[in-house]
């Protein structure tokens, strides 16, 4: 069990970060949200996958909507616990433990801060080990748990509870219609699942990496050392490239922030060239300027580091001329079955590349929260 | 009591198209499907609004979408039940009659269908007592009756429940939202209320007068005889113009068929000239070339039929050169209230014009299907 306090708030908040592999959204807001409950006397825990019973009723919870819109139109705050509660109420069950939707970014701080107002208990675990786009990229769906019923809310509490629908794409569909008509930021509440079913799905020990990796990374600040060792080190990553980014194309497409980072290598990888491609999030890395070879693609993730501070760049606020580390992490196992490559592998977005896995997994193997 | 035999179900068809004040879709294809029905056996009655006992669950039914979609993409026909079925599942309430959102245009024959497919009463009155293009326009939510919970179902019986939103608009926007989701055609079952609300709400016999109204046509075009007179003494109706389409400006806007109509007078019109604004319904009506006099506006229904064989003339069939017969018919009385003009008046649609009423009224004192 993972006591969450205001050190391991603000460590998970910068792991989460970087697990966000260039999208996701900034998880400072809920890092704050968290502390102001931390101070009001809340206590919170992360349990560990294994610790939780099999007939617990669990569900996945998050936050859909443009990142962008986050920055200017703050939430509530409890839209996530409101769908939980409409889905409760609809479906009869009572949900007794919390588990991310995806670790990547700012969900990563939902359940803290939904089961510190719920009175639940939130799990070390989630159903992405980093983040995704759309729902359907979920380990839940992925492992074969049905995603209905399930539940959105917005700020006024105006909920939507999808009862059965065919697959988590028209989840994902209809979910994101309703988001956009409710400002553009919903709260969610799915799968509801078993004990049971979270187990034979989740990415396990998500919290424990994002926090050994804010910790790297907040130890190298107070030691004034190289964070990229420090982050390498707690995640079985491999260091692609330093260097300064040289070139952003960007465009808003379909609802995504999706272009091309070339970053030029500097120091000892001065003469080098990676290109990067993202739909919110880093989607393949190649070497060389013509695309010579490709060093790393979903779901590995792919993620970049500002060099001094080691916090993450996401695809929101590279710029020409940021210093950045771009690290490549081997996924977790849950990504890299046949059936999950079919969901988010390079060519489920659009890559006509095999994906050839970094070695290493984390999420079952290499760490483990229980 | 109304029995439904098919020769009643064809002039319900025809009236309703009347009723539908060039919007509301063509109620052809519901009609061929409740001959079918009534050709397997299926016994159909519309019993009048007085009968249904004040502690009878009803709720209201229809079809949302774009009407010409619906064209090409014809429906699964049992939608709306699936969406009832799904808002029954969701409240635990079992319902007992079925009564039509919209009695104008294609909704008509909803209950009918539905009534039939179910087991189930359909009754004799309506939300609008003509056709609007959105949900918000209808008596019981103008009535106060709760929109919510409601739902929505499409061809595949994909749900969505809506439990609890703030207003009748939200659910337009969330539902409409789903809907362009689900292809833009989905059944949707609300508002669920006892029979005393409906009683308080409903517009009363609705499906008498447009029986009546298509009854008066189909015996016109029997007898050779001028189906113009025949609809008029039937609907408390006033003659506005007998003439030719000489202008249609129509464009798509936000998912409505906007524009305008000009129609030349002939005959005893010869010389005047009236122009027509619609937003999928006929919204208001003008004298004169340069907008001279207001005839008629919402929620008072203008309506144009085929000249020659009476049918209605949709926004969407109306064409250069094709000769016409413009009515107004007096709103039912539910729609003239000042808490319904700030719905469905004039400038709730963006006309600066204050609503001067054509005299006489429906549903409640002219025709009763009680």
């Amino acid at each position: 069990m993972l006591i969450v306090d205001e050190g391991v708030a603000e460590a998970i908040a910068i792991g989460a970060g970087i697990l966000g592999t260039g999208g996701g959204g900034n998880p400072y807001l809920g890092f704050l949200m968290t502390r102001e409950m931390l101070r009001q006397g809340a206590t919170i825990a992360l349990v560990g996958v294994e610790a939780v019973p099999d007939d617990a009723t669990v569900c996945g919870i998050g936050s859909m909507g443009a990142p962008t819109v986050g920055i200017e139109k703050l939430p509530r705050g409890d839209e996530p616990l409101a769908a939980l509660r409409a889905l409760e109420a609809h479906t009869g069950r009572r949900v007794t433990h919390l588990i991310a939707g995806e670790v990547g970014g700012a969900n990563a701080m939902q359940p803290l801060i939904q089961a510190a107002l719920g009175g639940l208990q939130a799990v070390d675990g989630d159903g992405m080990g980093r983040a995704f786009p759309e729902l359907q990229h979920c380990t839940f769906s992925i492992g074969g748990v049905p995603c209905t019923p399930a539940a959105i809310a917005d700020c006024h509490h105006n909920t939507a509870v999808f009862p059965a629908l065919r697959d988590t794409r028209t989840l994902e569909r209809f979910a994101r219609a309703v988001t956009v008509q409710m400002g553009a930021r919903a709260g969610y509440a799915f799968p509801i699942m078993t004990g049971a079913e979270m187990k034979q799905t989740a990415v396990r020990g998500s919290y424990t990496l994002a926090h050994a990796i804010g910790r790297a990374v907040l130890s190298a600040r107070a030691t004034h050392t190289d964070p990229v060792p420090a982050i390498l080190a707690v995640t079985d990553g491999v260091l692609l490239l330093r260097g300064r980014i040289v070139d952003v194309e960007r465009r808003l497409a379909a609802g995504f922030a999706r272009g091309l980072l070339r970053i030029a290598g500097t120091g000892s990888d001065a003469g080098r060239e990676v290109e990067i491609a993202f739909q919110n999030e880093n989607l393949i890395a190649w070497d060389g300027p013509n695309r010579q070879r490709v060093l790393a693609t979903v779901p590995d993730l792919i993620t970049l580091v500002d060099e001094e501070s080691g916090d993450a760049v996401t695809t929101e606020i590279t710029r020409y001329g940021l210093r950045v580390a771009v690290f490549g992490i081997p996924a977790p196992v849950q990504l890299k079955t046949p059936g999950a490559l079919a969901v988010v592998g390079p060519e489920a977005f659009g890559y006509d590349v095999p994906f050839a896995p970094l070695s290493g997994s984390y999420g079952g193997n290499v760490l483990s929260g229980t």
